[in-house]
């Protein structure tokens, strides 16, 4: 330990240059307002008084380089360095008007419908308002205000809480009652049964998602099969929790086709090297590609699951967001069943979330997961680590209990209801179309089409010249292109390198959710960019 | 792979003697009903038709035994056996009223007050009903049903969100409006200044404290210093995280007081082995063990967290639950400020909940941690990983920022919301001491006071006859005790053994949660049983 006295000291702390400094005599300081000089019971050995700063020249307790290295080895594009340079953008804009070429930033990196003014459905925030303050319901006044329905079901579900508290921690695995409403809405969707016992309520489906692979993952020989290009939650999961990712490719040529042939591909080679796959992550629809899986691909998923022992966690939260009109959603559990897997027969979890689908409830974090085909041992230890948290919040409970059970014909809130939710449907498929259309009129440019999810995910072959300017400023030829972008229009998108594309190729994803009336504004914006940028970089 | 037909085959199903069973040939099994024939593009060597189960006598994907074996080492007692069997006697109680020798369950388990019955503070739900439907905000009959407060507070709130979208992800470290709300708060409170940027706002306090475990522990040669008898959400993150819980005891002979020489032994013991320990967990107030820090120890755990170079994890939710007159709550970021560190200085991490206080919301899971002392590189970090799971649900947000700016003097709400808070506060202040005296007066019992918190946890000196017995039902001593006030008497404690305690004593923690009316039969049933308890076992 090396000692430094007055101001060699002071400076050394001002400038931050040992960042660990023990001040072992803080009592003689002046500036302790609330300063209790009874410290004689200390151990002098621990705490000798003594009148000068007392520096160890040494690290910091925490330093980057001691933090855990599966913490910094984790990756989230979709909050990556994009978002940074478009917040100090928008702080830019506010403080300076007029500061760039643009008036407004378009987030279209993130799936994210009610930031860029999706309103909420109407009978979803009636429950969600009369269950967070139950004694409108005793009120006159209520009536006037809130649908009939609202109330009726707000009712309901305060009877199937228990003291109707609210703002009660619930079962670890979520309330009862709504878990018994969410079963019987997946039952009404795949026409066969599902138990409440199987559903743990979650705050959005990340939370699930980090579970499985707590759950699964013992050491970097346990691997993951993952689409390329995925949704990076699971690249980042799979990381924190010290899995190796197991990349099957999709095949963009035929619509981002899902090919049992290159999964097998993909698994064999992991063996190879020692790798124990142990799920299979199956997207649908697809985020950031947007393809809907056919229904004979699925039965060959599950088959290839079943096969390879693999558990096939199934992320379905786009299940309400499709746009093609041949395409239709089928979930894997509803699949397996109509195999004839059952229950015992195949390790199968569904993650569903109210965030997505026509409703967007992003902030609300709410979601579930479908645990289905795993021993009751293997159950209990699920259980386990979910009490650990206790629950999920409540509010988010009951808006998946409301998103599997909407109002239905005959209530008051039917028709509003559906009006709300086909116009915002509706006009998501015209936007998906106008900006696929848009992207596939630029030069180098081609997009698949959305079948569903929120996203566009086009490909960019750039020039030559463009990737070497990219090297030049260290980074990834699509990030290059996407700062650029986003410093020349306002535009945020996510650069494909962040959910994984085959090796050479550059992608995008854009979100189709800005409102209606800011489409073509965007859509020039991103015309007149990749036009200018063309120009600067063509071979 | 062993081959079996027919009958065979079915048997070791059903018995599930077999649990991995491939059914290379669902095709032609009449039971499915949306089955599809189509299936001649699959590779035969795959999918061969062959009309008979063919079984893998091998084990199923997924065993106990194939889990991640930090996720099976994890032990969480507040939601362990006890609650199971409580809940399958709450079963039993419902379908065959008189079945057991009570009549309803007492919680008397966890920090969850209302489930309990407590009522939620009307201020705090009356904003939330409205954000969650800002459209109230333009009905004329909304003055009829909220205070005028509460409807200006929602309204600041809604302007402080972007777009207003309750329904939209935040920033990942929170509403910035509402983060500033909860720094003023902080300020308020301690007298120093707080920093928005430093808050992110969590999902209760749980996920914070497994993002710093996650952030700190690289492997089981790192150690963190927790207090014994400890909320077990910290050895069971440390267990899921693979570091090493370094116990350190408190002292029950001083009302459970935390010495340094003995934080000094321990960590010199834990060095020795080879443990590098990375931080220090203090509960103030105390969780199970209901102390009050002593302003003048605080000063003394900064003080050797700093010469140890150690992250102090300040839980300090509990902070509102103050009952000991001649105690007061001082934040542990206060102590470091008015000793003269900085924020530079020492690393801090501080932990607030909406679930406990005198709102006990733990329905919402609303919470923050105010993190100070890292290096900017190092918070990077920390925001990268807040960052994955997008943020925390937006009502628990808001909540927390009610939490921590109250109703003033003047607001309409004021003496309302008041009336409400120390009602309940001088209420629970009245359970615990009645409750307090009740374990003292019990042979062989003694209880240190509730200076705050939710808990009593009094030592039990077990005969050795009742000791034997639970050896006998391969239980832990107070395990066995537990079980058998539950089943006697319906009150569900958790056993000290869930918390740790020093070997060879034996302890429970109980809540001062039941309603004040419920007290008396409480006392009454614990003293009964009790009594009969020590005669059957007395040596």
């Amino acid at each position: 330990m090396r000692k430094f006295v007055g101001e060699t000291a002071k400076t050394l702390i001002a400038n931050n240059t040992i960042a660990s400094v023990v001040k072992l005599n803080p009592h003689h300081r002046p500036s302790s307002p609330n300063y209790c000089s009874n410290r004689s019971h200390l151990p002098p050995s621990l705490y000798s008084p003594i009148s000068s700063y007392s520096i160890m020249a040494s690290t910091p307790p925490v330093t980057v380089e001691s933090l855990n290295p599966k913490v910094l080895k984790c990756e989230y594009a979709v909050r990556g360095e994009i978002v940074s340079v478009a917040e100090k953008l928008q702080e830019d804009l506010q403080a300076n008007p007029g500061s760039h070429p643009f008036e407004e930033i378009l987030y279209c990196n993130i799936g994210n419908p009610q930031h860029l003014g999706q309103k909420p459905i109407t009978f979803f925030r009636e429950v969600l308002a009369l269950c967070d303050h139950p004694a409108l319901l005793d009120k006159r006044e209520t009536m006037g205000l809130f649908s009939v329905d609202s109330i009726k079901r707000a009712s309901l579900i305060l009877d199937q809480i228990p003291g109707r508290a609210t703002g009660a921690y619930s079962h670890s695995q979520g309330i009862k009652g709504l878990r018994d409403t969410i079963a019987a809405g997946i039952e009404a969707r795949d026409g066969f049964p599902a138990d409440p016992n199987d559903l743990f309520l979650t705050d959005g489906a990340s939370p699930g998602v980090h579970m499985m692979m707590q759950l699964l993952i013992r050491s970097e020989n346990d691997g993951i099969l993952c689409p390329i290009p995925q949704y990076p939650l699971y690249s980042a999961s799979i990381a924190l929790h010290g899995g190796t990712l197991v990349r099957y490719y999709l095949d963009e040529a035929t619509g981002w086709g899902l090919e049992i042939s290159e999964l097998k591909k993909q698994l064999d080679a992991a063996k190879q090297k020692g790798i124990t796959v142990r799920a299979l992550v199956a997207i649908n629809p697809g985020n950031p590609t947007g393809q809907v899986l056919a229904e004979d691909n699925q039965r060959q998923i599950v088959d290839f699951c079943k096969k390879e022992g693999l558990v096939l966690l199934a992320d379905e939260v786009y299940q309400e967001n499709i746009y093609a009109p041949d395409k239709k959603f089928h979930s894997f559990k509803k699949i397996c069943r109509s195999m004839g897997y059952g229950d015992k027969d195949i390790p199968l979890v569904s993650f569903q979330s109210v965030s997505k689908g026509y409703h967007g409830e992003c902030g609300k974090r709410g979601g579930y997961m479908e645990v289905t085909g795993f021993s009751p041992e293997v159950r209990q230890q699920f259980y386990k680590v979910a009490s650990v948290n206790l629950c999920s919040n409540i509010s988010g409970q009951i808006l998946a209990s409301l998103v599997m059970s909407p109002p239905k014909v005959g209530d008051e809130s039917y028709d509003g209801y559906m009006g709300e939710r086909d116009g915002i449907l509706k006009s998501l498929a015209r936007r998906a179309k106008t900006l696929e259309d848009a992207f596939n009129s630029l030069e180098g440019v081609s997009c698949n089409r959305a079948e569903g999810a929120m996203y566009l995910f086009p490909n960019i072959r750039l020039p030559n010249k463009a990737i070497k300017a990219a090297e030049g400023a260290k980074k990834a030829a699509d990030a290059y292109y996407a700062i650029r972008l986003l410093n020349a229009t306002g535009v945020v998108v996510v650069p494909g390198s962040g959910f994984g594309q085959v090796p050479g190729s550059w992608h995008f994803r854009c979100t189709i959710l800005p409102q209606e009336d800011k489409i073509p504004a965007i859509v020039s914006k991103l015309t007149d960019f990749h036009k200018k940028f063309m120009d600067e970089f063509r071979d």
